[in-house]
This record gives C-alpha cells, structure tokens and sequence, in this order.
C-alpha cells in the first residue's frame, strides 16, 4: 500500500506492526517467560514455525519494537531485547491474558499469570514496566524508571 | 489443531479468536465508528475485501464476539451487534490505539479519539461500555451497567 493511501487511524497503524497473533505471542514470550533466543522462541507451546519465526523477529526489529544483538558468551547465538516501544506493548498483552482468562477455556494453572494481572492493576504493569526496561534496555542506569 | 494439544495460555487462546488484524478492525468499527452493517465495514480506509470482510465476520459470531440479526426495517440488511464478550474487548482496542498514537505517524485529526481515550482513563472506559451494552445487547434495561 503506498504510504500515502495508508490509513491513519492510529489503533490500524498499530495493527500493522504488531498485529497478528504470532508476533504477539513472541512479545508475550519475552515479556512473561525471559525468553531471548530463537530456540526458545520455538520451543513454545504453540509450535512456531522456523520460517513464520524468522520472518516476524525480522520484522518485529525492522519495527523498532525488538533490537537484536550478537550475544558474547555464545558466537552463533543472538538475544533479541525489547525496545521502549516494545516495552510499551505491556498493557495490550497485559489486557489479551485478562480477557482470554476470563473468556478461554484456562485452567487454574495456565491463567494463574493473568489472575496475578488482573489483581495487580496498573501498579503491578508498572513495575512490571520497570523490570523490563532493567532486563533489557541497555543503557538504562539501574534503579530508575 | 487438536483440542488436547492446544496451548492452554490465556493470551494464546484470545489470540486464536480475534488476533489478527481485520477481526480487530472490524471491532473498533462498531465500537468507534457505530457501524452494524456489511456495507458499512467495506467502506472503511484500510479497504477490507469482501471476502475477508465475510470470512471474519462469520467468525466472530461463531466466537460469541458477534451476534447477526435481519434488520427488520431493510429486509435484505443484516444487523452486527457485540455481545458482552465483545464489549469487553475494549480496553484492549483503547490500549492499542493509545499505543498506534505514541509511536505511528498519526495526525492531530486521526489521533484525536486515542488521545482522548487516554486522558479519559478507565473511567471513560466504564462510560464507553455501559453505552455500547445500551446499543447492542437487546435485553439491557437501560440505565444499568
């Protein structure tokens, strides 16, 4: 679509960067499980494929919602950290666990997470917020936010 | 996908009924714009298909997102409502357009909804739901909610 023609409404803007289910359940992932790594990604229970994982972690950093990064310790491994931008996304997922728990056939166990988020409120994504700035904005002084 | 083999993650399962981004396009017309009608969804910006517009819509009603009813005034008319479930995707939809206004190129214009959803907090929110469950649940006596 040229840009020009494009729709501005911000929730369809929004949409089109991260709304599919796959990129969503990727920024879930980092977000709730502390996963960095492709393999993680893949090994989730939702069974992604390689070709639909490299395709939305390609464009999920092309978003600036992802940075990716050489990891030190292990040559052929890269950690994908999430942006502010990225970081920002919380309370969308946040909301998507509380109604799928309130609406989807959970379990006590799976909807355990979305329980504690419900409860929480605003105060709990904000320090949920903090933590992960901490985890994974680099220059973020420790502390703060 | 077998019944016994699907993720049992609340943000997952949200996310097998309406993540994707026409299903939430067609949401944010009927919370947003008040459309109710086929013709009406096919005549928004983004230029949704006629054959996505009907695949989505079955769905949704399939998923007790949507209820369809005969337009009794237009004979060959068919009337979209929300359901409860549906309402209560709101403050996702809000989410994600405070979201697509922070970070996508919107204009004053086009953002001005968003922004005024973010200065209105939950308390707007509340507001917002008890008028779509006065326009689109049948039973609701008006006054409640």
């Amino acid at each position: 679509m040229r840009l020009d023609q494009r729709s501005p409404c911000p929730i369809n803007l929004a949409l089109e960067v991260f709304g599919d289910r796959w990129s969503l359940l990727i920024i879930r992932d980092l977000m709730f499980a502390g996963k960095r790594h492709f393999r993680e990604f893949l090994s989730s229970d939702e069974r992604i494929s390689t070709r639909i994982l490299t395709d939305r972690l390609g464009a999920l950093v092309e978003e600036g919602i992802l940075t990716k990064a050489e990891d030190p310790s292990h040559k052929q491994k890269v950690t994908y950290s999430l942006t502010e931008k990225g970081i920002a996304l919380l309370s969308i997922v946040a909301q998507i666990g509380i109604w799928g728990r309130s609406y989807g056939p959970v379990t006590e166990e799976s909807g355990a997470h979305a329980a504690r988020l419900e409860r929480g409120g605003p105060k709990l994504l904000k320090r949920m917020m903090s933590e992960l700035r901490r985890t994974h904005l680099p220059a973020h002084p420790r502390g703060i936010g």
